[in-house]
């Protein structure tokens, strides 16, 4: 690393005061533009007035989706917002009126105070969100007035993040709008994730509450929350208490069985999926604090203490605890996936162990370490089955050559990942990409291009196997965030993946992202997130 | 630019999941050590027990200094805040009174209930910051009790800001401690500076006064306000209004004469100075919204606009301007300096106008631009000197061969800083240094290691020439910062150069400063300052 380190500052310190002598024109927000980019929209230059006090959203088939009426009132906040900006909330009611009997532009055709949803299929106010769940909705804002339509009440939360975005303030700086327009709309990918590391820093509960508002605003459909490493462990297990009583930075500095399940269920109002990982056999560092025993004894050598290494997978006790513990997990969270980890595991430890080579003997495996983590992973991947859950490994665990099930999705996040996402779907298996995305990744200068670049599909040309790329996740691993920097690190830097996961794969036109995405910026602010500025100038009102 | 930029993140790519293996242990924050380290300290693990609620601040120079009776209720709030800690305040009062009786610690000595303030000088209550001011004092908490003292004000604002760094959370995470120490201190450099851009994207007030706070928790004195750019003017000018009116992003994104006045005083009552820069002959594309007759015409050629580019050297109207609005920034602004500029200036739009090549030749510049852009400043910095204020310019004007005043600061910003900074001083002249700073340059790791590792002295073996580097300043450029995310961006970034700024030469181990950082971060995050995390890992209670 400090090689690396001094390579990359050397490269910084040849920047100049302004990254471009002439900068160009500051990048002028869109307009009630949607971020990610529908499917297909027609937009017309017609439009309605927008009074948000007087808004509200019908649903037409008559039943009672508490669901749904739970978003309603969600998104009738947020439209209230945009009325609040510059503080004119009721000088700008009474000024709306004055408008409406002077306005004189034949564009303009009334005001809109209704949006009728109509959900095709069942409301089922306890469901949860799902790897196969259909996000597709309709939205048209016609002379008729508007109407959103989805079989699902996933499709109709995506149609009112959209419908929500759609409203703009007028040049008048006074009034709301919104025009007319036809939107047909799905995603491109299933899984639109977004990984967030809660070990090497502690984020408060309503640091992840506001990633998870701030996923719905991007259509984000899934938080993988890799919730232990070797810093620390702030899960409180309700079978295995002493884990995060000896393994978390503190007492305070912990998720509770009532924090996870105000945070599951904050997500599922939003259509995201919880997916857990509990990172083993490395990064497990912290889980020895308290379960001394699960770990591998390193033996002193040069330069090396006595410390705990990975996992110990030579023991039988060692199962009996991962199946208690993913017993507990599987209960806990309820998504079918559970995030297995299995990145970077070094192999010193378990090597100056005599214990671990004696096993390997006994097992025919020689000094293959590979072969050993193989074992344990393997044995890992049967209990979860035998639990039901499904398994996503980090992509070392397919690379390594681990027999997997056919059904485990392999998570690639290294470099030259064309080559391993080709390995995986060539294989039959699903594939999750992260590598173009990894928001620890830091430059100097305006890197959402760089992450707004990247077509998963470059990895294979063949079309049957594209479908087995599920989608991806942007990544941000916590060694240099905690809650006082996390929001405008990943803010609106994952956005640029949200769009290349929801969006057709022809919308790659970085200038005109640049403008919308300038203005959905400034509509995150205004809801309450601390996202950074995207381009190199620029402002909201 | 874009070369550069995949070369860097080409680079990033080759980082892991988590950038070392083993991390090795988390970084343990320190207890009431001081952040930048004191020029001498001797300390006991004899302690008082500190009681916010009970603590006074005595003034024992019969004057009623009004200036440091301010500064008195500042600090008494900061130790209350420290008795907030874990919202304990009410119940922990009552607890150390429980404790009085039963505490049996033979380093217990009872409580420290007051601090007295010797001021050896005179309090001016209306006295501002300048480049000559002593900030030097004497702290020392003993069996008899505490005492500061100083000649100035000054140095009283640093002893209180150390004193109020000195009392730390006792383990039992309950009470409040002081040990008895003993310390003189006073600055190795006296520039400190923060410089801060809010041309690129505007900064609001409140987030200009977290700022000072910060600054004055770090010991820093000089805040560098890069008011204007090529992409907003937001300084609102009492002679030409117009300037903001049609340069500013918005009517709303402004610094009004209130506004100014108010971050001026809020400066002033914690010993910091503002050095205003307004940025000529480049940089000023958003002065010709406003007086479009100041700026160069550049003329239509291949590949270029009739755009306007930098400031035009060559009408008497441009000087007669200059002279005008530098009159009203010297008496805005009350310090001695100006900062005027003069980096990257681009020549080819004064190449295309014919009028500017009629000048040239007129006064035997013939192609000379360097000489254009020398004739250029001259006549500025004589315009500033009539005006009576002195002079700071980028290096890029020393370096190009303008004659400048022996008075004249050089601030150095380029890469071979060492080089610049050895000339500047081989000439007789003054220097600050950047270029080990620019807190808008990123890479995805521990960094500010970087920014601690830059020995300004290493420019010359000369100590008669040592004594002309006045110090430095670390540099914010907002082309990707804004209010959302330049606090946690700059801090503890920033801590990092004022600490080199501060404290001896020989105070250089990084690992000895990593637990402090860790302290003083938590600590500035208790104060209201949203500084990022300084390490790996950590955490703050």
């Amino acid at each position: 690393m400090i090689v690396l380190n001094s390579l990359i500052s050397s490269f910084l310190f040849l920047l100049v005061n302004c990254y471009i002598i002439d900068p160009g024109p500051t990048v002028i927000a869109t307009k009630g533009e949607v971020w990610p980019k529908p499917y297909s929209q027609q937009n017309s230059s017609k439009y309605y007035g927008f009074r948000p006090v007087l808004f509200q959203f019908t649903l037409t088939t008559d039943n009672n989706c508490n669901f749904l009426q739970d978003a309603f009132s969600r998104y009738h906040k947020i439209v209230m917002t945009e009325a609040l900006r510059g503080k004119k909330s009721f000088s700008f009611y009474k000024h709306l009126h004055y408008k409406k009997q002077t306005l004189n532009d034949d564009l303009f055709l009334g005001y809109l105070d209704n949006l009728n949803v109509t959900l095709k299929g069942d409301c089922k106010d306890d469901e949860y969100p799902s790897s196969t769940m259909n996000e597709e909705y309709e939205l048209k804002v016609d002379e008729t007035g508007a109407n959103l339509v989805s079989p699902t009440i996933w499709g109709v939360l995506r149609g009112l993040e959209t419908f929500s975005q759609l409203v703009y303030l007028a040049d008048d700086t006074v009034s709301l709008r919104i025009n007319l327009t036809e939107i047909e709309d799905k995603p491109r990918f299933p899984h639109r994730g977004l990984h967030l590391d809660t070990s090497r820093h502690f984020m408060p509960v309503d640091t992840l509450l506001v990633m998870l508002d701030a996923m719905s605003y991007n259509k984000m459909n899934v938080f993988h929350w890799h919730i232990t490493d070797d810093q620390s462990f702030p899960y409180v297990s309700l079978k295995f208490p002493e884990l995060s009583e000896k393994g978390a930075y503190a007492s305070t500095l912990v998720y509770s069985p009532a924090d996870v399940k105000e945070i599951i269920e904050y997500a599922r109002l939003r259509g995201i999926r919880v997916l857990p990982e509990f990172d083993t056999p490395g990064h497990t560092r912290s889980w020895g604090e308290g379960k001394r025993d699960i770990l591998t004894e390193c033996y002193p050598r040069p330069n090396k203490t006595g410390k705990l290494g990975p996992i110990d997978p030579t023991k039988n006790s060692t199962y009996e605890f991962l199946k208690e513990f993913f017993d507990e997990v599987g209960d806990v969270f309820p998504d079918q996936y559970i995030h297995l980890g299995g990145d970077e595991v070094g192999f010193e430890c378990w090597q100056s162990n005599p214990d671990i080579i004696a096993f390997m003997k006994a097992n025919n495996m020689s000094d293959d370490f590979v072969g050993l983590e193989s074992y344990y992973i393997q044995k890992l991947i049967d209990i979860v089955d035998e639990l039901n859950s499904d398994s996503i490994v980090w992509e070392e665990v397919f690379v390594n050559g681990v027999v997997l099930p056919q059904k485990t999705i392999v998570h690639v996040w290294k470099d030259v990942w064309q080559v391993t996402v080709a390995e995986v779907v060539d294989s039959g298996r699903q594939a999750l990409l992260s590598t173009c995305w990894y928001l620890d990744h830091l430059g100097s200068y305006v890197d959402w291009h760089d992450f707004y670049a990247c077509e998963p599909y470059s990895a294979t040309a063949d079309e049957e196997k594209q479908k087995l790329i599920l989608g991806g996740e942007a990544c941000m691993w916590a060694e240099e965030v905690n809650e006082y920097n996390v929001v405008p690190r990943v803010w609106p830097r994952a956005s640029a993946a949200a769009e290349k996961l929801w969006s057709r794969k022809d919308v790659n036109d970085v200038t005109d992202a640049a403008k919308r995405l300038e203005e959905h910026t400034c509509r995150m602010n205004r809801r309450g997130v601390a996202a950074q500025p995207p381009n190199y100038s620029g402002y909201c009102l």
